[in-house]
């Protein structure tokens, strides 16, 4: 009856058309956490919004307000903050408080608690359609909950509140989506098997700001200027950057779970980078092709390592996180309040441009941007003091999506004017007349052109909109959440244990964040004054290379990574040395998972290395095709040759696959593989061959009892390996032992006992192969970590 | 006997040791053209700056003028200059003033015209020597003098003035050596029949200034800053640029046959330029491996092309040239007095970064300067208003060799103190304490460590210096200046007929010059906002590209740059929508000169082109090993393949040499490049084959009237060709046929004939086999080029 007199009244106000002939039907809006903070601060006042947009829609409404609390004192509470709405400046007055007047009575609180408490939310849902004799068009169920309650109102909407047949259902989701891969996983695979994934909406609350969920349109519309210079040719860099004053004070039981990576960079600014580097879909406004996009550019992100990142913690954190979670006086939290991570993609579009995310807390100043730079690919003849400011070609060119705060202190878009003035939609953005007299990122306002938004809305008020269009491109599917946290996990699995640095909190933070990179890695520009955390620890990077004696050869030890860098520059080193003085350098190269990380190494840091002169070598390989991810050739191309410029001639898989089939011994491929090198290597005496160490003492593919390769004089051998897959092809120990140089690379605890083993045993390579590795004129040096070493 | 009372005064001074135990030896100079404008300018005072240094040095001095002018007023002449010679501030005057003496009375005057005079200044060398019992070091001739004469007089010295064994002969030769690689290799076969290589000292007067000299010197003092920094991953661009305010007038007759480039750029310019790029020798004053470090870096030069160039003209030019050397009032002029270019190194180290080299006449400034501008890698968190200024790692970082005029009005070094304070020789450099409100690129020079020379040197009498010192690396080699005209001959060609934008002159100019790179070219940024020159022209690009048929099949055709530019977005355009669609794209592409161009476009100017999705097959082969220059494969990887990301495996080149042997029938390659193509190819067939066509209609390497390939249904066929290599290996017309598209590609005049025939004839594949390409099911295009379509 309710509703019945609502309607009455919003027909006697002209605003609707006929009901009987143009009602598209009822939308019952579920709020659970109805008094909650969020809630209150812009749930209930983006539902308003939201009635008030869209009651000339021909939809009715109800909305119904829920938490645990009792009936009574829950609906007092409720009732309190929505009597708070506010009127948007917008709107006339008059309409606004008919319109809240109406949205009070559509209102009702409900204590949903028990199963029994939805069977009856449910019941009332129905009986009040039928009352009123309403079709029902679908529900919202918005979880403004803690993410420990979301199964079991999960379970429970499905049990009980699904509307009936025709209905949608929409179920909105709030962050924490999970803490790593691993939860994410676990908590979507429960919540699909209540709801469907076209029912779920996640909130990512940065997708409804409004510069941010302009970035997509812009590039649409501007599509003439940006197709040119939107890749790796004229972009130099993108800051995506979330500065907070504010610390987490308060909060420090959610945020030392969390830290800055999980609560800001994992999905905020990470959605915002993904509406830069992703490829513009042919039409943006359908979700599906914004949704394949996205997850095309997670694809071509590149993995995070420990040194991608750069973090932080302000002073203050560790006596709030003590006090507030009664930990005690030296309790040391790792917690990062600040985060500057480097990320690249692959993709050619964006190869080798930086993206830099920043978030932290306790900072300088409160802003958040999306800032595009370009590369100043001018040239000016005329000298600087004559130049005309307003046109100059080399001044910076830039485009920033400015989502508010800081100096502007409003959302905006500014377009370098020596770029191109930007089309903008004339409804929804107009020219800003700003203060000249501002710099921003380092130029004049005047230099820009600047546009704001028509309306200003609120995040959340643009998100429930969305939710009602089911715009799902506008939230994050469950491919999209789990593609982030496939992206993330790794980094933070690897800096959970690293003290950040601390830092004191806003001005005073001076220079002691600005970060730097360098060949693909990020560090912090000053160095640590005072070591402030822990100051006695030992990092690994204290200790030096070790070099001795290992089985009379000489022996290079450190900490895996420093290992791998020391062995990828005597590497480099004897390339250059060979190629200066021969012409070119023949290197053999083992397969297995260690010297994957030497091969990124070299791909990453060495540019010096004469890849045009070298020749690349199998040092063994498994009977399968070459592009089959378990051979050992696709892993050196994909680590290795993909990224460097080895000529074509010079490359040299083994020819396991031949005749259609893999290591048929009629067809000959040691042969052909041994007259390959004779014709090319010098007395087939490779310049370099880089082996490993089986935990049963293997190298190369010669196992120990092999029948073929640990004696004679054939050069390449088909073997059998005791694991799969079987059949192999491998150097033998005479062919390797012709070589001039011989590095063999051992890493890890689970090598410690064959390297104990090896310091005590002789020449027996029938039992362990690795010790029939003796260079007959050559040189053999061992690579071997703390870890295998020490154990 | 002068010479002992020289030099008995100069004993009596106290500065030379005993002259019987201690002297060198005697050095006589001879300045050829001693009255000439160089001479009076700068070579005199150098001259007489060496004896001031040297006097003391054990070495005994003549100076010997010549010109000729006869003995008499030349004698006048030459000495109305010396007169004149200043003393140095930095020298003590009543030291100076006895020198100065000495000097004019060991200073003669000879006229040499005639052989006659030339055994006549021997004889008097001798005579003087044997009079003053001293043993001869050597000879100088510098050659101030016009380059007509140089072989007339190189012809005498050789004949009639080389000293005696023992001695050394140097002869100094002023630019220009030469027009361009022609006539300066001509003239290097001259001067090479008279003078051995290490006689001879080409003057480039930029290797004394001081700033430039000291490049290499700072590169090496300097490795430890310089080492991690000195490439691509951190050098954003190099600017080398001298800009000159006075123009041609009263020069136009030399500056109408050279221009700027060959005036300022082949020289002073790309000198700069070497020692910028060249690999640092491990000794940096051993002049041999300096001299090898040059040509080193020669070669890793990119070829330039038409467009690495952007050309002006200041307005008054053409009148100063109609005036100064008779030309009709219509006569217009294409040499260019301003010059931007952008070169490319496409070693590893600079592979990417722009060299801009920039010059001209009737600029708005005078200034000289090499500019080597990093990489912002910071990111500084403090907001901007609060950075400390000084220490800011998100300023500018640069390193300038300021060679001089211009605001710091001197020579100067200048590095960013937020990159390093440099290690300067202490003796040759001081810091400068300079006006710190100055701006010098973009930055208060209080941001720079700033050091200027303790002593400033005229150019010329740093080079007699290094003449006298035999300092071989401060000249032009033979080798080094034919690299140079090597790199900027095939640039001059290109240009030769373009005619150059018209600037006003001085600071009129304004923008008019500034230029932008754009995927590796330059422009100016600036359209021409009127057509000042010749404005009824006709430019090629004016055309626009011409849509329609031939043979029946769509026909494209413009002027050959614009084809090719068309057909490169056309298969880019393939290639992703087939990627979309079927996960891979199958290119197969014909060897011969066309294609060249074209893949030279791919490799330059597609970057999105899904080069990791596509499979690289060859239309046809030459019996040859694929790293021979004939091989068409060799020649696709050294244009396409090297410089984009084929995956190895992605790549199938014709197995034209196998089992150590080239195109044996029994070796069975066509049937395993069939195999290969049934295995990996959708029906076998292509999504696109690239042919083109030759003068006698043939397609592929199917030949007229070939026995194989024509007919039949064989996929892959050995031919014979008529000319060398005879053997090939090709598609057959068959499998050509089942492509989903062909594209022929006809370039140039050479292709008319043959093309207006296939516009008549039907089909007739064993006359022509071109016209039996009519792909079954697929689509053929033709791209026809202007010259090759209407002559």
């Amino acid at each position: 009856k309710m509703l019945r007199r609502v309607l009455c009244t919003v027909l006697f106000m002209g605003a609707l058309p006929s009901l009987a002939e143009e009602s598209q039907g009822h939308i019952s809006v579920v709020l659970l956490g109805a008094t909650g903070d969020l809630a209150k601060k812009y749930l209930w006042q983006g539902l308003f919004q939201l009635y008030m947009d869209q009651v000339s829609s021909g939809h009715s409404f109800t909305f119904h307000g829920a938490a645990l609390t009792a009936l009574e004192p829950g609906q007092r509470l409720m009732f309190d903050v929505l009597k708070k709405l506010a009127c948007p400046p917008d709107e006339s007055p008059d309409r606004c408080a008919v319109l809240k007047d109406q949205f009070l009575k559509l209102s009702q609180y409900h204590q949903l608690k028990t199963a029994e408490n939805y069977t009856v939310l449910n019941r009332e849902i129905e009986t009040l359609l039928r009352q009123e004799g309403l079709k029902e068009a679908g529900r919202i169920f918005y979880f403004s909950v803690p993410p420990f309650a979301y199964t079991e109102i999960a379970r429970h909407i499905n049990s009980s509140c699904r509307p009936p047949p025709g209905a949608w259902l929409r179920v909105v989701l709030e962050k924490p989506f999970g803490h790593d891969l691993e939860s994410a996983q676990q908590l979507a695979a429960e919540l699909t098997s209540f709801f469907r994934e076209e029912e779920m909406y996640r909130v990512d609350h940065y997708l409804g700001k409004q510069a941010v969920a302009h970035i997509l349109p812009f590039r649409d519309h501007n599509r003439q200027f940006l197709d040119p210079i939107w890749n790796r040719h004229h972009v130099e860099r993108v800051e995506i950057v979330l500065k907070e004053t504010v610390d987490a004070k308060g909060r420090t039981s959610f945020y030392e779970q969390y830290g800055v990576i999980r609560d800001v960079l994992q999905n905020h600014l990470t959605e915002a980078l993904m509406f830069l580097i992703m490829e513009l879909p042919a039409n943006v406004s359908r979700a599906e092709e914004v949704l394949q996009g996205k997850l095309q550019a997670f694809q071509s992100l590149r993995g995070l390592e420990k040194n991608s990142a750069v973090l932080g913690q302000y002073q203050a954190y560790a006596s709030q996180v003590q006090e507030e979670l009664q930990k005690a006086q030296d309790y040391m939290s790792t917690t990062p309040t600040f985060a500057g991570v480097l990320i690249h993609s692959d993709n050619l579009r964006w190869e080798g441009v930086p993206f830099l995310l920043t978030s932290g807390k306790a900072l300088d100043e409160r802003v958040g941007y999306v800032r595009v730079l370009f590369k100043n690919r001018a040239y000016c003849t005329q000298s600087e003091t004559l130049r005309d400011a307003g046109h100059s070609q080399c001044k910076a060119k830039q485009i920033i999506f400015y989502i508010g705060h800081g100096a502007l202190n409003a959302p905006a878009v500014l377009v370098s004017r020596n770029l191109f003035k930007p089309v903008m939609p004339e409804g929804s953005w107009r020219e800003a007349v700003g203060q000249s007299d501002l710099r921003v990122f380092g130029q004049p306002l005047s230099d820009y052109y600047v546009y704001s938004p028509v309306k200003e809305r609120e995040a959340y008020s643009v998100l429930i909109s969305n939710i009602y269009h089911g715009r799902k491109d506008f939230f994050i599917t469950t491919e999209n959440l789990l593609a982030s946290w496939a992206f993330w996990t790794p980094l933070l699995g690897s800096i959970s244990l690293q003290p950040p640095r601390l830092y004191p909190g806003g001005v005073e933070n001076q220079h002691l964040l600005d970060f730097e990179m360098v060949s693909g890695e990020v560090a912090f520009t000053v160095a640590e004054p005072v070591e402030l955390l822990n100051p006695n620890r030992l990092m690994p990077n204290d200790y030096r290379t070790i070099q001795s004696k290992f089985r009379q050869s000489p022996l290079v030890s450190a900490w895996s990574e420093d290992l791998i860098s020391h062995l990828a520059s005597d590497i480099e080193k004897a390339a250059r040395r060979t190629v200066a003085h021969a012409g070119q350098f023949h290197l053999a190269l083992s397969g297995g998972s260690s010297p994957v990380v030497l091969f990124q190494r070299l791909a990453r840091h060495h540019y010096a290395f004469p890849w045009r002169h070298t020749h690349i070598w199998l040092v063994d390989e498994r009977c399968v095709p070459l592009t089959d991810t378990e051979s050992n050739f696709f892993s050196l191309h994909n680590h290795l040759l993909q990224s460097v410029r080895v000529p074509y001639f010079n490359v040299h898989p083994m020819p396991v696959h031949l005749n259609q089939r893999l290591c048929v011994e009629e067809d000959r491929g040691t042969e052909l593989y041994a007259k390959e090198i004779t014709a090319l290597v010098a007395n087939a005496s490779f310049d370099l061959v880089l082996l490993g160490v089986g935990t049963d003492g293997h190298t190369a593919s010669l196992f120990p009892r092999s029948e073929n390769g640990l004696e004679g004089a054939q050069a390449v051998v088909l073997t059998e390996s005791p694991v799969k897959p079987h059949q192999r092809m491998s150097l033998s120990l005479s062919l390797i032992n012709k070589a001039r140089q011989v590095f063999v690379l051992v890493l890890g605890k689970g090598k410690h006992d064959i390297t104990t083993l090896l310091s005590r045993v002789g020449h027996e390579p029938r039992k362990w192969p690795i010790s029939g590795v003796r260079p007959s004129s050559g040189q053999l040096v061992w690579y071997v970590d703390y870890e295998a070493l020490l154990g």
